[in-house]
């Protein structure tokens, strides 16, 4: 890709393994780019993701992929971290922030992405945040992106000298429906991706994440490749 | 402190071990906060610091300190990563962003703040910030800073909840001489906080770090407690 003597642009995508995030990386990679893969771990229950996140790495090809291990769950509460409650089983979705809430963690997650992308002079942070068939978490509205944007530019050595990091989020307005097809089109491995809060041998069905990923798939009219606890 | 019965609030305070994050957490203190300090490793060539902050934090008084680990030097460069190259000296200061910039530094520990804060129900993240005698890294300037403010209220759940955490930099327009006369009033124990970038046995008094400082103390008319290699 890329024609020969012209350097090809660099993005550093942010890779969990679910299906959002590797969505992202293959449409960045469509664009042209690049790509630099960030994979967090946090003591998150379902680190199973970061399996997935490996094997979609490797499938797209990337430049680099880093694996960074945070210390969220020395800071933080969250149902998603293990041995730390209950993840929450056919909840109402996007009533009310759920436990599986992690504080901050897009923003941390994004401050790193933007120090690696000032790294490696990358033009691009792609972070495959969703606004639509989502929890409610506030890190994955429009707005906050804006205004995290606004700080990068202001903060940042590139900032400075006028040529900052830049942030895109190309699912923000799509529904899951929308983001299974264009994963379909763009040949996303989607048996490898991981979905399920609860990283057990299969996905159970009933959290928010594998509801919402099930509905999706269910409205795009194709079929989830991954096993299933329950039976459906 | 405090009247009894009375919940005191509670802050995050960003203690590096230096000067300004010492009189910074002081400050605090002096206005009645319970205090929980939050101090990083990240291969910084002077991890003696550290050891100024547990000291300090001891001094202090605080209800928790939490030493975190993030991996920074993994994704970046700066000359104050441990064997990345020479830290600057007798440089002109101001005159550009130096090597011993880690990218995007300050959105990172203010992240993690963030987090924190919302996870202890903390009102207020202190940081020592200041734009006056500083070495022109970007995240220190007070529109980053307001920037920065929008992105919590916008990202996380304490903001959506309509009481977001309250980003404070006390220092922010202050001069290094009169942080230290502060220092001095609020009797911060001076002699443990550490500013050289070098983290040798005693202060270089030649990086950015030790010449601010030594500028600092000489304006405000008080003796640096500290040992220094140069004669002076």
């Amino acid at each position: 890709m890329g024609e020969e003597g012209v350097k090809m642009k660099r993005a550093v995508v942010l890779l969990s393994g679910g299906l959002d995030s590797a969505t992202t990386a293959y449409m960045a990679r469509a664009e042209g780019f690049q790509l630099y893969a960030l994979t967090f771990l946090y003591e998150q229950r379902h680190d199973r993701e970061v399996e997935s996140a490996k094997r979609i790495a490797d499938e797209l090809g990337v430049e680099e992929h880093k694996l960074l291990t945070i210390p969220l769950e020395e800071i933080g509460h969250s149902s998603l971290f293990k041995n730390r409650g209950k993840i929450p089983e056919n909840t109402e979705i996007g009533k009310k922030i759920p436990s599986t809430y992690v504080p901050a963690r897009n923003i941390i997650l994004l401050s790193f992405a933007v120090s690696y992308a000032e790294s490696i002079d990358a033009e691009v942070v792609f972070i495959g945040a969703n606004a639509v068939d989502y929890s409610g978490y506030p890190d994955c509205r429009p707005e906050f992106y804006e205004a995290f944007q606004k700080a990068c530019d202001l903060g940042t050595k590139r900032g400075v000298e006028g040529r900052p990091v830049i942030l895109r989020r190309p699912l923000i307005e799509l529904s899951k429906a929308e983001i299974i097809s264009k994963a379909k089109e763009l040949q996303v491995p989607l048996r490898y991706t991981w979905s399920c809060y609860k990283g057990e041998d299969r996905a159970c069905g009933t959290c928010e994440s594998c509801r919402l990923r099930l509905k999706g798939f269910a409205e795009a009219g194709i079929e989830d490749p991954i096993e299933y606890t329950t039976n459906r």
